[in-house]
This record gives C-alpha cells, structure tokens and sequence, in this order.
C-alpha cells in the first residue's frame, strides 16, 4: 500500500487513560494523510470548489499505539465513482499493522451540498480504473 | 432501537470549519452513550477488573448535525460472545437518522491486554440469545 | 461562585496517558458551561448576529480530575466592557475546587470580525455594574 | 524567541463552524512544541521517572488561524525553579503573531505525583539563570 505516506507522532492529546492511542484518534490520523495526499498532488482543501464528506468509515483496531510512537499512515485509492472515491489506508509503527481502514469520501457542492463531480484536477491523478470497478488491494 | 438512549448536545468543540459536527466526533458521541448504558447497569468502567477496548467500527453517515443540535444516542446490544460484544447504535435529531454504526469492543484483562470473558455482571443483562448468534435489528 | 452551573460527566475522550483529564479539556468544559449559560439566557449562539471569541485565557490547575468523575463546572460575570466579557470560573468535584479560570470573551460581527456591542438581549442580564468596573469575586 | 521551533499545519480536526482554529486547540500545539523540544534534548516523556504536569496557563489570542494554515510554534524558556519550568510560547504565521501564551509546567513524580526536582538532564539544558529569577523576554 504506497499510493502516500505521512509520518505522525503520538502526543498526550492522542492518548487516553487506558495508556495508549485514543481510538478515535486514528481517524484523525488518517485525514491528515489524505488531506496532504491532495496537498501533493497541488490541491488544498481551503481552495477548492467542491467539499469532501466521509459518507462512509470502516476501522479495525489490532494492535494499540502508545505515547512518543512515530506512525506511518499510508493510503490507497481503492476504488472511485462519479461523485465519491474510497481509500484504503492503515497505519504502521515499525513492521507492524496497528489498524486498517476503509474510507468512502463523498465530493459535494461547498453551497448546496448535493453531490457532484469529482474535480477534474482530481480525476487527472486517479488511477486508470474502468469507472465503478474496484481494485482488489489485498 | 432503543435499549439506551443519551441525549447529547452540539458544542463548538464538535465542530469543523465545514460548518457541521466534524465526523469523527460522532464516534464520542457513541462511546458516551455506551459508557452511561454500563453506568445505569451499575458498572463504572473505572472500576471494573476489565477494560473494554473497540476492536471494529463501521458507521455510514447520512445527514450532518450542526451547532446547538440536540441529539438523542441510541445503543442495541447486536450480538456477543464470550470475551466480545457488537452494538448497532444510531444518532437521530428529531426523526431524522443523522448516522448509523456498528462497533465491536472486546473485553480484555487490565494487566495483560489479553481477551477475557465479559463479565458476569454485563452477562445478565445481556439478551437471552444463543452465544455467537446474532439478532437481526433491522 | 454562583451565577450558573453546569455538570459534566469525564469520559475516555477527555483522558491522556497521564491517567487524568488532558489538561486542554477543562477549557472545553468551562465553554459548555459559558455556553448552557447563554442558552438559559434565551440565547443559542447559532441565532446570533454576533460571534463571541476568546480573547485571553488563565486557568490554574490545582488536582486532577479522572475518568468517570462527576465535575460540576459554575461561571460567574466578573466583569464587562462595551465589546467583552469576562467570566470566572472554577470546576468542582464534591467539595474541591480542581482547577480555576478566568476567561474574556469579545464580541465580534459575524461578517467583519470586528468587535461590536454585546447585544442588548445580553446586557440585560449582565449583573448592573458600572461599565468597565470589575467586582472582585474572591 | 528562538529556542525551539515547531512546524504545525492545521487540519479540519483542529478548526471549528467559525470557520478558525478552535481557541482550545492552540494549546495543543504549544505541547507538542515542548515535547518536541525535550525530545531534542535527548528526553522522551514516555521513559522519563518523572512526568510534567500543566500548572498555569494564560493565553492571548490575536488573530485567528484557518484550515491549511502553516504555523511555527516558538518556545522560550522564561524562568524555572526547583521543580517547575515556566515557557514563554508564541504562535506565528509567516510574520504574524497569531497568539502568545505563558505555561508553567511542575514536575512531578510519576506514581506519588508529588512535586520533584527538574532531572538534571533537563537542568543541564537550561539557560544559567539564578534559580528563581525569571528573564525578562519581552
């Protein structure tokens, strides 16, 4: 899974009272690499015309991270539609899978909020997938 | 879908510059509500032999909650096994269904991270069901 | 300390590592309280012309607070000018105080971002001092 | 103030519906600016006997930050004394200061909690101060 990678770094905020990574929190994680995914690929968020919703989040947990781990999160596009595209991603620490996840965002019209095309400076970078068919990634 | 319901409300905290409660925060939202559906069963997480650690989740989201909502959080035991159980939990506002999710905590020992069985004291207010079946809920 | 309280129940989103409530969450604590307040008043800030900021914050920390925790969070009008406001506030657990704040809240048009005049629907309610005087609460 | 520097982007995660960096989130990154600072002094929190416990905290906010913003998080050592550190913090983008806080941090030991003396190999990095005389920074 190498389509981006995004080092992270465990603060306190990240952690709970149980002594490791707030569960939560990796989704967090998990944003951030997609947001700087775009930021490569010369898009920002602020800038856009359109909005990206999560319509849709998948996340198993295997293994905790705790304070001061320096994680990896990497992403995938895993399949995409007109209006939506799903990424795999997991988040590592050394060799280790800690979680995995499977995200569906959806591109709405920042008034409206309807659905809407991906941007075309977006589709430019996506793989060449017959539309509407995923990639098996495993 | 009403074993447990907590009436949760919008603060700034919850939001994102989209205007609308940052997704991620509903996963919060949900682990309240199961945290007071253990409360009114007489169990304090904070003093039980056992911690309970999420091991999947998977929520579709619908339509966004925004500043000042009040929202109800509403938690149905799904399914169980020995050291695990699955809950279908749901936000509404009104009668509108904001999101939908499903999330497995597994029950582990606090010194040794290890699954270990759900406690009796959760066991008996469990639904009668067959161990490893689960209810269909829809 | 009594012009309004609020209770706040500590769950895991609210603990670090540490074992205790992450320091920066008492501070989201004090802003429900600030907020409950408005709304008793007949105010939901999501109506409002006006969009109140922070402008300065101080708190002490003096005892930690810990998961399941029944907090109760009280605020009190210590001061105000033609634009601002600025509360004291201090959050208890039974009889303790655990930590202390003073925050000054500006008032700013929702358009410009420019401080305006607290709206009258607010003035109203502020205790009648003479402006720019301060009480001394303690 | 240049002791240390610390790069943060700003995600959705940390900006709320005013569309600006939630008040509350800026003291985050001004911890993560002091761990990272320890950390580059060879200390990382997590192995540390002692741990470092947030005191007292007063922060100015002067102009807000948005969704992509990237800021630096400045540190400075203002005073310390047996067993506290004071940090002078600043928060800028490009030539702005954005806020500015002052943090004292205690050290104290990990399973008393009680308050202990500063490890020597974080003493042998401060500044040569008089104990118990502050710098005037300004």
């Amino acid at each position: 899974m190498n389509d981006f990678n995004l080092p992270v770094r465990v603060y306190y905020e990240d952690t709970d009272a149980g002594g490791i990574v707030y569960y939560v929190n990796y989704l967090k994680f998990m944003e951030r690499a997609r947001t700087e995914w775009l930021r490569s690929l010369g898009m920002n968020q602020s800038n856009l015309p359109v909005l990206f919703v999560v319509r849709n989040v998948q996340v198993t947990y295997r293994i905790p991270a705790v304070l001061d781990d320096q994680l990896q999160v990497q992403l995938q596009v895993m399949s995409y539609k007109g209006a939506s595209v799903t990424f795999q991603q997991q988040i590592t620490r050394e060799n280790e899978i800690l979680c995995l996840g499977s995200i569906e965002v959806a591109c709405v019209d920042r008034e409206s909020l309807r659905p809407c095309r991906l941007p075309k400076s977006l589709l430019a970078h996506l793989p060449q997938l017959p539309i509407h068919q995923s990639v098996n990634t495993k």
